[in-house]
């Protein structure tokens, strides 16, 4: 499947993947704590804070952030020298880094709200207390707003670093994204949906919404870090939908097949609160397949894309359908 | 205190009012439906979107749009033929109302989360049921999330009626003004406050991130939808954070003066919640004497502005501060 496959030296994903993620944590890092604000006569702001680096840091396998950095190396000219070292100016990087960090905190934000009791009312995530488990209620849905808030934040940074024109961009597509028409509209269809049965068509537009917008959003905000022609930006938006919808069913799958400890969250969880998922729509072996497909839908796009360097972009599809937590 | 009171012509702030909160209110009513995404084969992203309309719609003083115009007129180079005409290219026009709806979304979304059960647990709200009464908490605390993002998601539209380096700033003083140091910081503090003695330092924190810095927000970013001088921007952002502070007094010894009905809202509840207040810090006569005090230094920040279109900021202060509900 891969492109030019006996030509290229192998790829290291996991190397690949540890350069980046350690650049990622590092930056979030620095960035969720930035934001206290100078001169406050109040703990109360940095307690929130606190709240949020909580629901950030040290978890999470950063997937979105991956996918950021994937495609803006694809869209990058040049082969990378060493794992993660594709053509890194300093405003190239910081541009993607940027990217990459506000869409995992929308993510972020988006799992404390979710997790709070008028919604899934789940206490375990990341195999660790929920954020309104350990700081309350009202902080919980306080730090998920502030974490949205930050995300655009960190897009629009008050320097030369990053051209206003890739600022706005950047703005667009995630506000898009986590809106009513993506990740919040999704999350309606959710709740919506418990003990009713979808069909085929409306599952997918849930999961579509709920979390391929985002996933989506990742890898066309990598691409938009760097310039890319046409072809290759619609080349991406099919890779994205397809690794997007890949991400779900393959939850689905693993909220049957695997146990807490593994997934780090509650498992069984879709099937005892009568949530429709894919496993429950298409059976456990259909669901399967399906993935498979998908996958083999987005490794078709990254060859239609005539981009020569998308070999993490491969990596983290294969990951997403292959994973087993 | 008026600058050239005496060659300028009367001006008219209710027919000025009138014509901006015509022009907002339909833009409201446009944007908060023109995200409900197509081709969903689900009904609950659109019922999402009515959620977010009640939120938004047939309601409230709309006082930050009406800074974002009035400081936007203020930067405008001509004077206005007549209330509401300065300077309107379409251009300038949409990027204003644009500014306008977006901290209003903020405001609104603010709002709905604030008046949750984990918040304030407030019942009522411009005289209506709070959307967690009407719709749930689930779909509540997801209207408020998708609020914001539309927020963002106005500011940076794709076409080219906006400058891309004006919607990266406008998305930068929105950002920061919603976050842990502005917004979301100031209602960290108030829920830690309830029932602890404040001193006046941590009283003024509290209000100038609570509702100050999204009230400067709105008029540096009316002042970005233009293009004004340093000693101008200076001069406006000293306003601005008189008029927030102001605006806070005043509610304080309105929560203590006014009934439910003329407030649309739950009066007397700050005392009742032992709430620490302007009223409670300084007494009723002091916390006037202050918000008197205060309306002087926003009218000296505008003579000292330079700026000759001044007038409908200064009615607005005047507003502020006069007002009875």
């Amino acid at each position: 499947m891969s492109v030019n496959a006996a030509d290229a030296p192998a790829f290291d994903l996991a190397a690949w993947s540890a350069a980046h993620l350690d650049r990622v944590e590092r930056a979030l890092e620095r960035w969720v704590t930035a934001d206290a604000p100078a001169g406050v006569d109040h703990g109360a702001p940095a307690a929130l804070v606190q709240a949020m680096r909580y629901a950030v840091l040290d978890g999470g396998k950063r997937l979105r952030p991956l996918l950021v950095m994937a495609a803006w190396e694809a869209v990058s000219e040049s082969t990378p020298a060493e794992p993660g070292q594709a053509a890194m100016t300093a405003g190239q990087l910081e541009t993607a880094l940027r990217a990459a960090c506000a869409v995992e905190l929308i993510h972020a934000y988006s799992l404390v709200h979710d997790d709070m009791p008028c919604m899934d009312n789940d206490v375990l995530r990341r195999g660790k207390p929920t954020v309104h488990v350990q700081f309350g209620e009202a902080s919980a849905l306080l730090a998920g707003d502030a974490l949205q808030a930050l995300a655009f934040e960190l897009l629009t940074p008050d320097d030369n670093n990053i051209a206003p024109h890739r600022q706005a961009h950047l703005c667009r597509l995630l506000a898009r994204a986590a809106g009513s028409g993506g990740m919040a509209g999704g999350q309606a269809i959710d709740l919506a949906s418990v003990g009713v049965a979808l069909t085929e068509s409306q599952l997918h537009d849930m999961h579509r919404l709920k979390t391929g917008e985002l996933l989506q959003a990742s890898v066309m905000m990598g691409a938009a870090c760097g310039d890319a022609s046409k072809q290759a930006l619609a080349a991406l938006h099919r890779f994205g939908a397809a690794v997007g919808l890949a991400f779900q069913v393959v939850d689905d799958i693993l909220d049957v097949t695997a146990d807490s400890a593994t997934l780090g969250k509650t498992a069984g969880k879709d099937a005892d609160q009568h949530k429709p998922t894919y496993v429950s729509v298409l059976g456990l072996e259909r669901s399967g397949a399906y993935a498979q497909e998908l996958l083999g839908q987005a490794l078709q796009a990254l060859e239609q894309s005539g981009l020569p360097n998308t070999q993490a972009l491969q990596g983290l599809a294969n990951m997403v359908v292959n994973r087993i937590s």
